[in-house]
Protein backbone atom coordinates (compact mmCIF):
# COMPACT_ATOMS: atom_id res chain seq x y z
CA UNK A 1 0.00 0.00 0.00
CA UNK A 2 1.02 3.63 -1.11
CA UNK A 3 -0.24 6.63 0.70
CA UNK A 4 -0.88 9.50 -1.70
CA UNK A 5 -1.25 13.24 0.03
CA UNK A 6 -2.39 15.18 -2.89
CA UNK A 7 -1.55 19.12 -1.83
CA UNK A 8 -1.18 21.91 -4.50
CA UNK A 9 0.50 24.84 -3.13
CA UNK A 10 -2.21 27.38 -4.46
CA UNK A 11 -6.14 27.04 -2.70
CA UNK A 12 -8.76 29.03 -3.68
CA UNK A 13 -10.53 30.36 -0.58
CA UNK A 14 -7.93 29.84 1.98
CA UNK A 15 -4.58 31.18 0.68
CA UNK A 16 -1.49 28.60 0.42
CA UNK A 17 -3.74 26.51 2.71
CA UNK A 18 -1.35 22.98 2.97
CA UNK A 19 1.97 25.52 4.42
CA UNK A 20 -0.10 27.30 7.11
CA UNK A 21 0.06 26.63 10.12
CA UNK A 22 -2.95 25.02 11.92
CA UNK A 23 -1.47 25.73 15.66
CA UNK A 24 1.64 24.71 16.10
CA UNK A 25 2.61 23.17 12.36
CA UNK A 26 1.69 23.50 8.67
CA UNK A 27 -1.41 21.45 7.91
CA UNK A 28 0.78 19.42 5.74
CA UNK A 29 2.57 17.80 8.47
CA UNK A 30 -0.96 16.68 9.88
CA UNK A 31 -1.50 13.49 7.23
CA UNK A 32 2.71 13.02 6.77
CA UNK A 33 2.99 12.57 10.65
CA UNK A 34 -0.17 10.50 10.58
CA UNK A 35 1.07 8.38 7.72
CA UNK A 36 4.79 7.89 8.60
CA UNK A 37 4.02 7.33 12.16
CA UNK A 38 1.68 4.59 11.64
CA UNK A 39 3.99 1.91 10.26
CA UNK A 40 1.22 1.19 7.43
CA UNK A 41 2.73 2.10 4.11
CA UNK A 42 5.60 0.97 2.16
CA UNK A 43 5.59 4.73 0.64
CA UNK A 44 4.36 7.76 1.91
CA UNK A 45 4.51 10.37 -1.28
CA UNK A 46 3.05 13.98 -1.78
CA UNK A 47 1.78 14.89 -4.93
CA UNK A 48 2.10 18.07 -5.51
CA UNK A 49 2.77 20.52 -8.42
CA UNK A 50 5.35 22.58 -6.20
CA UNK A 51 9.03 21.64 -5.31
CA UNK A 52 9.77 23.86 -2.62
CA UNK A 53 6.24 21.95 -1.20
CA UNK A 54 7.71 18.77 -2.11
CA UNK A 55 10.88 19.66 -0.40
CA UNK A 56 9.51 20.48 2.35
CA UNK A 57 7.15 17.48 2.25
CA UNK A 58 10.80 15.37 2.32
CA UNK A 59 11.89 16.72 5.40
CA UNK A 60 9.15 15.80 6.90
CA UNK A 61 10.00 12.09 6.37
CA UNK A 62 7.45 11.73 2.94
CA UNK A 63 8.26 11.41 -0.67
CA UNK A 64 7.65 13.57 -3.25
CA UNK A 65 5.74 12.72 -6.26
CA UNK A 66 5.32 16.01 -8.57
CA UNK A 67 2.03 16.47 -10.39
CA UNK A 68 2.83 18.04 -14.07
CA UNK A 69 1.21 21.83 -13.64
CA UNK A 70 -1.70 20.97 -16.25
CA UNK A 71 -2.75 18.55 -13.19
CA UNK A 72 -2.50 21.20 -10.80
CA UNK A 73 -4.90 23.64 -12.10
CA UNK A 74 -8.16 24.69 -10.26
CA UNK A 75 -10.23 22.54 -12.77
CA UNK A 76 -8.00 19.26 -12.48
CA UNK A 77 -10.04 16.38 -11.29
CA UNK A 78 -8.76 14.17 -8.39
CA UNK A 79 -9.25 11.89 -11.32
CA UNK A 80 -7.09 12.44 -13.47
CA UNK A 81 -3.85 13.40 -10.84
CA UNK A 82 -4.44 10.06 -9.09
CA UNK A 83 -4.47 8.50 -12.80
CA UNK A 84 -0.89 10.08 -13.54
CA UNK A 85 0.54 8.81 -9.53
CA UNK A 86 -1.03 5.61 -10.44
CA UNK A 87 0.62 4.68 -13.85
CA UNK A 88 4.44 5.66 -11.70
CA UNK A 89 3.95 3.78 -8.27
CA UNK A 90 3.27 0.33 -8.37
CA UNK A 91 1.12 -0.97 -5.52
CA UNK A 92 -1.68 -3.28 -4.71
CA UNK A 93 -3.90 -0.05 -3.54
CA UNK A 94 -3.05 3.54 -2.89
CA UNK A 95 -4.44 5.34 -0.01
CA UNK A 96 -4.96 9.15 -0.41
CA UNK A 97 -5.27 10.77 2.68
CA UNK A 98 -6.34 14.56 2.57
CA UNK A 99 -4.20 17.45 3.99
CA UNK A 100 -7.65 19.04 4.49
CA UNK A 101 -8.07 16.38 7.85
CA UNK A 102 -6.44 17.25 10.47
CA UNK A 103 -8.16 15.90 13.06
CA UNK A 104 -8.15 12.50 11.39
CA UNK A 105 -6.53 9.81 14.73
CA UNK A 106 -4.08 7.25 14.27
CA UNK A 107 -6.65 4.32 15.23
CA UNK A 108 -9.10 5.74 12.54
CA UNK A 109 -6.75 5.29 9.96
CA UNK A 110 -5.35 1.78 10.92
CA UNK A 111 -9.20 0.39 11.05
CA UNK A 112 -9.37 1.53 7.84
CA UNK A 113 -6.13 0.44 6.56
CA UNK A 114 -7.62 -2.80 7.66
CA UNK A 115 -10.74 -2.91 6.50
CA UNK A 116 -9.14 -2.43 3.03
CA UNK A 117 -7.27 -5.57 3.71
CA UNK A 118 -9.62 -7.55 5.03
CA UNK A 119 -12.67 -6.62 2.32
CA UNK A 120 -12.32 -6.95 -1.43
CA UNK A 121 -13.51 -3.65 -2.34
CA UNK A 122 -11.50 -2.20 -4.98
CA UNK A 123 -12.81 1.27 -3.85
CA UNK A 124 -12.87 2.33 -0.40
CA UNK A 125 -14.95 5.26 0.66
CA UNK A 126 -14.36 7.33 4.30
CA UNK A 127 -17.72 8.46 5.48
CA UNK A 128 -19.60 9.58 8.58
CA UNK A 129 -22.61 7.53 9.41
CA UNK A 130 -25.47 10.11 10.60
CA UNK A 131 -28.41 8.73 12.74
CA UNK A 132 -31.02 12.10 12.82
CA UNK A 133 -34.70 12.21 11.32
CA UNK A 134 -33.64 13.40 7.36
CA UNK A 135 -35.41 14.93 4.46
CA UNK A 136 -34.69 14.48 0.90
CA UNK A 137 -36.17 16.68 -2.02
CA UNK A 138 -38.43 17.94 0.91
CA UNK A 139 -39.79 14.08 1.63
CA UNK A 140 -38.52 12.52 5.38
CA UNK A 141 -36.48 9.57 4.12
CA UNK A 142 -35.98 7.47 7.01
CA UNK A 143 -38.77 8.50 9.54
CA UNK A 144 -42.51 9.32 8.72
CA UNK A 145 -44.35 11.75 10.64
CA UNK A 146 -46.75 9.26 12.57
CA UNK A 147 -44.57 8.35 15.14
CA UNK A 148 -41.17 9.70 16.90
CA UNK A 149 -38.46 7.41 17.24
CA UNK A 150 -35.64 7.25 19.47
CA UNK A 151 -32.94 8.65 16.95
CA UNK A 152 -30.56 5.87 17.97
CA UNK A 153 -32.87 3.25 15.75
CA UNK A 154 -33.25 5.18 12.89
CA UNK A 155 -31.31 4.12 9.77
CA UNK A 156 -28.21 6.05 9.43
CA UNK A 157 -27.28 8.07 6.22
CA UNK A 158 -23.94 7.19 5.31
CA UNK A 159 -21.86 10.63 4.13
CA UNK A 160 -19.12 10.66 2.24
CA UNK A 161 -16.30 13.05 3.55
CA UNK A 162 -13.17 12.21 1.64
CA UNK A 163 -10.48 12.05 4.13
CA UNK A 164 -9.26 8.55 3.27
CA UNK A 165 -9.62 7.22 -0.03
CA UNK A 166 -8.55 3.59 -1.07
CA UNK A 167 -8.32 2.72 -4.74
CA UNK A 168 -7.05 -0.51 -5.74
CA UNK A 169 -4.21 0.54 -8.35
CA UNK A 170 -4.72 -1.78 -11.33
CA UNK A 171 -8.68 -1.32 -11.25
CA UNK A 172 -8.26 2.34 -11.15
CA UNK A 173 -5.61 2.34 -14.12
CA UNK A 174 -8.23 -0.02 -16.33
CA UNK A 175 -11.41 1.68 -15.61
CA UNK A 176 -9.70 5.07 -16.80
CA UNK A 177 -8.66 3.82 -19.76
CA UNK A 178 -11.68 2.74 -20.54
CA UNK A 179 -13.26 5.90 -19.89
CA UNK A 180 -15.12 4.43 -16.98
CA UNK A 181 -15.07 6.53 -13.73
CA UNK A 182 -12.08 5.36 -11.43
CA UNK A 183 -13.36 7.32 -8.08
CA UNK A 184 -16.22 5.14 -7.70
CA UNK A 185 -14.64 2.12 -10.08
CA UNK A 186 -15.26 -1.64 -9.38
CA UNK A 187 -16.40 -2.88 -5.73
CA UNK A 188 -17.39 -0.24 -4.22
CA UNK A 189 -17.30 0.46 0.29
CA UNK A 190 -17.26 2.91 2.82
CA UNK A 191 -16.15 2.59 5.87
CA UNK A 192 -17.48 5.28 8.48
CA UNK A 193 -14.64 7.19 10.94
CA UNK A 194 -16.16 9.15 13.91
CA UNK A 195 -18.03 12.39 13.06
CA UNK A 196 -15.21 14.37 15.51
CA UNK A 197 -12.33 13.66 12.89
CA UNK A 198 -14.18 14.75 9.83
CA UNK A 199 -13.53 18.49 9.57
CA UNK A 200 -14.22 20.99 6.10
CA UNK A 201 -11.33 23.50 5.40
CA UNK A 202 -13.33 25.66 3.11
CA UNK A 203 -13.46 28.57 4.71
CA UNK A 204 -11.80 30.91 7.47
CA UNK A 205 -14.65 30.02 9.73
CA UNK A 206 -14.08 26.13 9.12
CA UNK A 207 -10.28 26.60 9.43
CA UNK A 208 -10.81 28.22 13.20
CA UNK A 209 -12.90 25.35 14.06
CA UNK A 210 -10.92 22.83 13.17
CA UNK A 211 -7.89 24.79 15.34
CA UNK A 212 -10.80 24.82 18.77
CA UNK A 213 -11.22 21.03 18.46
CA UNK A 214 -7.55 20.48 18.39
CA UNK A 215 -7.55 22.76 20.59
CA UNK A 216 -10.14 21.49 23.25
CA UNK A 217 -8.09 17.61 23.10
CA UNK A 218 -5.06 19.20 24.23
CA UNK A 219 -6.36 21.75 26.73
CA UNK A 220 -9.69 20.43 28.57
CA UNK A 221 -11.42 23.41 30.52
CA UNK A 222 -11.87 22.48 34.09
CA UNK A 223 -14.94 20.58 34.75
CA UNK A 224 -16.83 23.10 36.54
CA UNK A 225 -20.76 23.66 37.98
CA UNK A 226 -22.68 26.06 38.93
CA UNK A 227 -23.67 25.82 42.57
CA UNK A 228 -27.27 25.75 43.42
CA UNK B 1 -44.52 33.53 20.59
CA UNK B 2 -42.76 31.84 23.85
CA UNK B 3 -39.85 30.71 23.58
CA UNK B 4 -39.79 27.25 26.08
CA UNK B 5 -35.93 25.86 26.85
CA UNK B 6 -36.78 22.28 28.47
CA UNK B 7 -33.47 21.55 30.84
CA UNK B 8 -33.54 18.98 33.32
CA UNK B 9 -31.91 18.96 36.07
CA UNK B 10 -30.54 15.47 35.08
CA UNK B 11 -29.27 14.03 32.49
CA UNK B 12 -28.10 10.56 31.39
CA UNK B 13 -24.58 10.52 29.96
CA UNK B 14 -22.81 14.04 30.73
CA UNK B 15 -23.76 14.17 34.35
CA UNK B 16 -25.87 17.90 35.31
CA UNK B 17 -25.12 19.18 32.05
CA UNK B 18 -27.32 22.22 32.04
CA UNK B 19 -25.66 23.58 35.05
CA UNK B 20 -22.16 23.11 34.03
CA UNK B 21 -20.05 25.59 32.91
CA UNK B 22 -19.16 25.98 29.44
CA UNK B 23 -16.23 28.07 29.19
CA UNK B 24 -17.19 30.68 31.66
CA UNK B 25 -21.55 30.22 32.02
CA UNK B 26 -23.00 27.28 32.52
CA UNK B 27 -24.98 25.81 29.84
CA UNK B 28 -28.66 26.80 30.76
CA UNK B 29 -27.43 30.66 30.32
CA UNK B 30 -26.91 30.25 26.58
CA UNK B 31 -30.23 29.35 25.24
CA UNK B 32 -31.50 32.02 28.15
CA UNK B 33 -29.25 34.68 27.18
CA UNK B 34 -29.92 33.69 23.44
CA UNK B 35 -33.84 34.30 23.80
CA UNK B 36 -33.89 37.32 26.02
CA UNK B 37 -31.09 39.13 24.35
CA UNK B 38 -33.60 38.43 20.58
CA UNK B 39 -36.06 40.66 22.09
CA UNK B 40 -38.12 37.95 19.87
CA UNK B 41 -40.56 36.55 22.64
CA UNK B 42 -43.25 37.70 24.97
CA UNK B 43 -42.10 35.42 27.13
CA UNK B 44 -39.04 32.70 27.91
CA UNK B 45 -39.84 29.66 30.19
CA UNK B 46 -37.58 27.48 31.43
CA UNK B 47 -39.37 24.32 31.30
CA UNK B 48 -38.11 21.91 34.36
CA UNK B 49 -39.13 19.43 37.32
CA UNK B 50 -36.28 21.27 39.46
CA UNK B 51 -37.15 24.36 41.89
CA UNK B 52 -33.81 24.92 42.24
CA UNK B 53 -32.76 25.52 38.14
CA UNK B 54 -36.32 27.31 38.10
CA UNK B 55 -34.61 29.79 40.54
CA UNK B 56 -31.57 30.13 38.50
CA UNK B 57 -33.13 30.19 35.19
CA UNK B 58 -35.28 33.51 36.83
CA UNK B 59 -31.73 34.81 37.68
CA UNK B 60 -30.71 35.02 34.36
CA UNK B 61 -33.90 36.28 33.10
CA UNK B 62 -36.67 33.80 32.12
CA UNK B 63 -39.68 32.79 33.73
CA UNK B 64 -40.00 28.95 35.25
CA UNK B 65 -42.14 26.37 33.78
CA UNK B 66 -42.42 23.84 36.88
CA UNK B 67 -42.82 20.44 35.12
CA UNK B 68 -44.62 17.50 36.83
CA UNK B 69 -42.30 15.67 37.86
CA UNK B 70 -43.35 12.37 36.41
CA UNK B 71 -42.28 14.41 33.12
CA UNK B 72 -38.86 14.12 33.59
CA UNK B 73 -37.91 10.75 33.80
CA UNK B 74 -35.58 9.39 31.46
CA UNK B 75 -38.81 8.11 29.74
CA UNK B 76 -40.82 10.94 29.23
CA UNK B 77 -41.14 12.22 25.68
CA UNK B 78 -40.47 15.32 24.30
CA UNK B 79 -44.25 14.89 23.35
CA UNK B 80 -45.37 14.45 26.68
CA UNK B 81 -44.23 17.52 28.29
CA UNK B 82 -44.78 19.85 25.50
CA UNK B 83 -48.65 19.09 25.73
CA UNK B 84 -47.85 19.84 29.52
CA UNK B 85 -46.80 23.37 28.33
CA UNK B 86 -48.58 24.25 25.90
CA UNK B 87 -51.99 23.47 27.93
CA UNK B 88 -50.81 26.11 30.44
CA UNK B 89 -49.31 28.79 28.33
CA UNK B 90 -51.83 30.22 25.37
CA UNK B 91 -49.52 31.54 22.36
CA UNK B 92 -49.74 31.08 18.61
CA UNK B 93 -46.35 29.35 18.47
CA UNK B 94 -44.18 27.82 21.33
CA UNK B 95 -40.57 28.00 20.06
CA UNK B 96 -38.30 25.45 21.41
CA UNK B 97 -34.67 26.61 22.13
CA UNK B 98 -32.17 23.69 23.22
CA UNK B 99 -29.80 24.23 25.98
CA UNK B 100 -27.49 21.59 24.27
CA UNK B 101 -27.00 24.04 21.64
CA UNK B 102 -24.72 26.72 22.58
CA UNK B 103 -23.39 27.62 19.36
CA UNK B 104 -26.08 28.55 17.97
CA UNK B 105 -26.06 32.57 17.03
CA UNK B 106 -28.86 35.36 17.58
CA UNK B 107 -28.96 35.93 13.77
CA UNK B 108 -29.91 32.46 12.91
CA UNK B 109 -32.31 32.35 15.70
CA UNK B 110 -34.08 35.35 14.03
CA UNK B 111 -34.01 34.21 11.01
CA UNK B 112 -35.91 31.04 11.79
CA UNK B 113 -38.65 33.18 13.91
CA UNK B 114 -39.60 35.09 11.10
CA UNK B 115 -39.37 32.38 9.04
CA UNK B 116 -42.11 30.65 10.88
CA UNK B 117 -43.98 33.77 10.93
CA UNK B 118 -44.30 34.28 7.00
CA UNK B 119 -44.40 30.60 6.42
CA UNK B 120 -47.93 29.16 7.04
CA UNK B 121 -46.23 25.96 8.96
CA UNK B 122 -47.96 24.11 11.90
CA UNK B 123 -44.10 22.28 12.87
CA UNK B 124 -41.14 24.32 11.89
CA UNK B 125 -37.57 21.74 12.33
CA UNK B 126 -34.03 23.07 12.69
CA UNK B 127 -31.64 20.66 9.92
CA UNK B 128 -28.48 21.19 9.20
CA UNK B 129 -28.52 21.09 4.92
CA UNK B 130 -25.40 18.56 3.87
CA UNK B 131 -23.85 18.62 -0.03
CA UNK B 132 -22.24 14.99 0.34
CA UNK B 133 -22.06 12.02 -1.70
CA UNK B 134 -24.53 9.61 0.79
CA UNK B 135 -25.35 6.19 0.99
CA UNK B 136 -28.62 5.09 2.39
CA UNK B 137 -29.23 1.85 3.03
CA UNK B 138 -25.54 0.39 1.15
CA UNK B 139 -26.85 2.52 -1.72
CA UNK B 140 -25.64 5.81 -3.80
CA UNK B 141 -28.95 7.98 -2.46
CA UNK B 142 -27.95 12.02 -4.53
CA UNK B 143 -24.56 10.18 -6.94
CA UNK B 144 -24.35 7.75 -9.32
CA UNK B 145 -20.99 6.10 -9.76
CA UNK B 146 -21.31 6.98 -12.89
CA UNK B 147 -19.89 10.49 -12.54
CA UNK B 148 -18.07 12.35 -9.41
CA UNK B 149 -19.76 15.52 -9.78
CA UNK B 150 -18.62 19.10 -7.72
CA UNK B 151 -20.38 18.51 -4.40
CA UNK B 152 -21.99 22.01 -4.86
CA UNK B 153 -23.83 20.39 -7.26
CA UNK B 154 -25.29 17.38 -5.29
CA UNK B 155 -28.90 17.07 -4.25
CA UNK B 156 -28.51 18.02 -0.06
CA UNK B 157 -29.83 15.85 2.37
CA UNK B 158 -31.59 17.83 5.66
CA UNK B 159 -31.03 16.42 8.88
CA UNK B 160 -33.08 18.12 11.46
CA UNK B 161 -30.72 18.20 14.55
CA UNK B 162 -33.41 19.67 17.04
CA UNK B 163 -31.60 22.62 18.24
CA UNK B 164 -34.63 25.19 17.46
CA UNK B 165 -38.64 23.96 16.55
CA UNK B 166 -41.54 25.56 16.42
CA UNK B 167 -44.94 24.07 17.12
CA UNK B 168 -48.45 25.94 16.41
CA UNK B 169 -49.74 25.87 19.59
CA UNK B 170 -53.46 24.51 19.25
CA UNK B 171 -52.17 22.35 16.36
CA UNK B 172 -50.30 20.11 18.82
CA UNK B 173 -52.92 20.41 21.30
CA UNK B 174 -54.89 18.79 19.00
CA UNK B 175 -53.06 16.61 17.57
CA UNK B 176 -51.82 14.85 20.88
CA UNK B 177 -55.74 15.05 22.18
CA UNK B 178 -56.26 12.84 18.92
CA UNK B 179 -53.53 10.66 19.48
CA UNK B 180 -51.68 12.08 16.53
CA UNK B 181 -48.29 12.26 16.92
CA UNK B 182 -47.89 16.39 17.43
CA UNK B 183 -43.85 16.40 17.04
CA UNK B 184 -44.32 16.33 13.42
CA UNK B 185 -48.10 17.57 13.58
CA UNK B 186 -49.71 19.29 10.69
CA UNK B 187 -47.90 20.57 7.79
CA UNK B 188 -44.33 20.10 8.62
CA UNK B 189 -41.29 22.51 7.36
CA UNK B 190 -37.93 22.82 7.89
CA UNK B 191 -35.18 25.15 8.10
CA UNK B 192 -31.82 25.34 7.42
CA UNK B 193 -29.10 26.54 9.93
CA UNK B 194 -25.37 27.08 9.61
CA UNK B 195 -23.57 23.38 10.02
CA UNK B 196 -21.19 25.10 12.62
CA UNK B 197 -23.72 26.04 15.25
CA UNK B 198 -25.13 22.80 15.64
CA UNK B 199 -23.24 20.33 17.72
CA UNK B 200 -24.23 17.15 19.68
CA UNK B 201 -23.48 16.87 23.39
CA UNK B 202 -24.36 13.21 24.67
CA UNK B 203 -20.64 12.68 25.26
CA UNK B 204 -17.92 14.63 27.11
CA UNK B 205 -16.01 14.33 23.71
CA UNK B 206 -18.68 16.01 22.11
CA UNK B 207 -18.57 19.08 25.58
CA UNK B 208 -15.28 19.53 24.09
CA UNK B 209 -15.46 19.89 21.13
CA UNK B 210 -18.58 22.53 21.43
CA UNK B 211 -16.07 24.45 24.19
CA UNK B 212 -13.26 24.09 21.46
CA UNK B 213 -15.43 25.76 18.38
CA UNK B 214 -16.82 28.84 21.06
CA UNK B 215 -12.86 29.27 22.03
CA UNK B 216 -11.74 29.52 18.11
CA UNK B 217 -14.63 32.09 17.82
CA UNK B 218 -12.93 34.36 20.63
CA UNK B 219 -9.33 33.80 20.15
CA UNK B 220 -8.14 33.62 17.08
CA UNK B 221 -5.05 31.56 16.16
CA UNK B 222 -2.40 33.89 14.44
CA UNK B 223 -2.33 33.63 10.96
CA UNK B 224 1.00 31.85 10.20
CA UNK B 225 2.64 30.55 7.45
CA UNK B 226 5.83 27.91 6.71
CA UNK B 227 8.45 29.73 4.84
CA UNK B 228 9.13 28.14 1.30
Amino acid sequence: MIAMIPARLGSKRISKKNIRYMIDKPLIQYPIELAVNSGLFESILVNSESEELGRVAETMGAKFHKRPPELATDTATNRDFTYEFCKKHACDYVIMVNPTSPLLKAETLANFVKFVEISDYDTVLSTISVQAESFYKGEPLNFTFAEKINSQLLEPVDEVIWAITAWRRDKFIENQENGVNPVFGGKVGYFAIPKDESCDLDTLEEWRIAEGILLSRINKQQERYLNL
